[in-house]
């Protein structure tokens, strides 16, 4: 079974998976429960985090991480169809941890794969496994997730880590703030899916109007790749958002800051130093909970196929 | 030894690697065999499927690959000669697989090297490791090799792969047919082999003539990147061959399409879903033997010397 | 500990370490004494031999590499500081080799990682493993490095090498000359640290007039890439040393040639086939000091606090 999106968990496989990325964290873990697994990353755009995270989980575990050369070295250079690619490479991997340019690619190579696909970015989609470790996070950083204000904020139009964030936060009975300038808000269907699980939210333009609410700012950058005009992006630029340590004297003292990375202005480097600043902790939880995840699907065919055909 | 051309096999070295390979396939290997040992893929032209492909069998024998970054990556970018990085790389693995785009790189590398090197595609010369993974499947799908009547068509004059495979194929008693516009025939090299070996084989630009009679139908894509001239590539792309469902109800029920992809225009995605189609499974078999080629190489140091000086 | 510039070692570590090399050489190792360790290989530079010497020691002895794709696929594309990237990227291993071209980024990146950086070059200033390597050559090949005449010949000015060479020679008893052009040679800060340690040395444009009395001849290319003008380069080039079979008859019989490679004109490939030629040997011994270095490192916490304290 491929996990493609968020949708695809029930909470309760939330919760399972991470008290094991907890005991994984805790040490406590077979460093050979892999052995003999290959992990294929093949990422169509540039990453960083997202791909060594995988590939370092897959270590970790005694497996192997095998990547297909980014685009550029790809067969796809010489004319080959994705479908063709994913179909060959299946035989030489135990599951594949994919991002690509567009949304509908995943689906289609979900379709053509032998083996489980991860979706490790597609487009404006979105990015379930980032969803799966900001939630370990937020409930490690702050001892739960029910109950809490949540503040998503900046481009929540374009970046997939909200889209997933969202729609995995709408699993909990939080309250969500939306704060992005109206051009930059969360799609249709991703509100229709809050709407539909009964999520409490509100949107705003206004960080400052709710900061002082808030027990998590979740910060995004401008996708500023994903806009075409040039002068948009420069104009969005300078009304964007950005957390400074001032700010954050307006806010809760145990507010956490959270960003997926990468990181430009949106939050200070002056932040770093403050308690409050959980993103570099949120990036080394991405190797724990991605453990948990590669144990679970390798081992115990996870997600079932009744996730699959859960109706939300 | 090195590995640089088919000729330096026999049939019998064949016979082993097939046996072994299809041990491998049934999952009778010791997964530990090549523990400690390290691969070296070196290309120097863009490739998925043949590195992937013996970077999977090394890890999946428990041993290690270690590829040198893509040319541009390459300390040749400073200056450097081929046989200096050959001399450095050679201390850093055990054995090297390489692709160049000129045919006589492969000969000055295994000069050079103190490891075994393998040809993983040498310009327009020969692939050696793709014929006997094609070999291989021809031998499983239709349960033998010797008395097929085999069609080997396209672009026979650039593509490696149908220098190695006929080469190899001149090992067996079966009938070629060369199906090719004129001026893309095989070699004359390469059918100076055939005639030594007194196989029988037919020359045709015309497909339909023959293919009713063909049990396999072996398709290759034109060769544009080694053709200078764009409107000859255009013209010839135009008059090529390619494998329909339609086209296949003229041939035998059980003829297998095979192909070493890339595949462009050349079988259509329609063919897929047909059992003629072997292509995808051939991909799979060439991780199997890739597997046995390595472990004997590195274990058991095959090709040996004798079988290098044997005259053919 | 991080090991950034070759002062950090003692003499006394540097012996150890060669010894621990000359074990491992011999074949008198653990091969899973890395088992579950990562490195994690950042280059900001090109680089071959360096960086696959490094990940070939891990693997060598059980441990795993998972290099940083190279500059352009980092995030750093995406706008993220070094910091950042340094940040996150010590969550994945154990121990990072980086390479960077401006001289102040290892230190930077020393100051934020919450693993051991290892600097493998840093724009002109030092490549510390390079010089465990050399040493470790012209220990074993001339039986001792007390007392040996050694002539460091070309652009000492850029040279990293040279300028972690010429300090770690200052720990010996032994007699340098600086050979290159007057625009070329040593920086003062490095001459500075010859002085204080009270080594012999003597500066000449003039190879020839000092050849007959080294017992190592060290070569290195004109760093032409660290040179803005290209009519500097040509004119430098041209009368830059040449070391060639005539010359080496005016030189002792047992003078050893060694070169960190990547090699241009300045050693003829004429050389390669006399005994006195080592730089081949030379790149083969820096797999058996990394893996040396790599295993106190992550196992004995070498370099110690008390040696980064250590005053020069």
């Amino acid at each position: 079974m491929s996990l493609l999106r968020i949708n695809q968990l029930s909470k309760a496989d939330m919760t399972a998976l991470f008290a094991q990325a907890h005991e994984i964290e805790q040490g406590n873990y077979n460093r050979e429960a892999l052995r003999g697994k290959i992990l294929i990353p093949m990422f169509f755009e540039p990453s960083t985090r997202t791909r060594l995270s995988f590939e370092t989980a897959i270590l970790r575990l005694g497996g192997q991480a095998l990547p297909v050369p980014e685009t550029n070295g790809l067969a796809i250079s010489k004319g080959e169809s994705l479908q063709d690619t994913i179909k060959v490479v299946s035989s030489f991997g135990d599951i594949i941890v994919m991002r690509h340019p567009t949304e509908t690619a995943l689906d289609l190579a979900a379709e053509c794969a032998t083996v489980p696909i991860i979706n490790g970015g597609n487009g404006c989609d979105e990015h379930p496994t980032q969803t799966l470790l900001d939630l370990y996070t937020i409930q490690k950083e702050k001892g739960r997730i029910e109950g809490l204000h949540i503040g998503l904020i900046g481009d929540l139009k374009h970046a997939r880590v909200m889209h997933s964030l969202a729609k995995g936060l709408a699993f909990y009975d939080v309250r969500l703030s939306l704060v992005s300038p109206p051009e930059l808000s969360l799609p249709d269907d991703v509100r229709d899916v809050l709407r539909q699980r009964g999520s409490m939210f509100e949107e705003t333009a206004d960080l400052q109007s709710i900061l002082g609410e808030l027990d998590v700012i979740y910060m995004v950058m401008l996708q500023h790749h994903r806009i075409s005009d040039p002068q948009t992006v420069q104009r969005l630029q300078q009304e964007y958002y950005c957390i400074t340590p001032e700010l954050l004297q307006t806010a809760k003292p145990d507010v956490i800051v959270l960003h997926p990375l990468v990181r430009r202005d949106e939050v200070s480097p002056e932040v770093d130093v403050l308690p409050n600043a959980a993103y570099f902790r949120q990036a080394r939880n991405g190797v724990f909970v991605r453990m948990a995840l590669l144990e679970q699907m390798l081992n115990h065919d996870f997600p079932g196929q009744k996730e699959k055909n859960r109706v939300f």
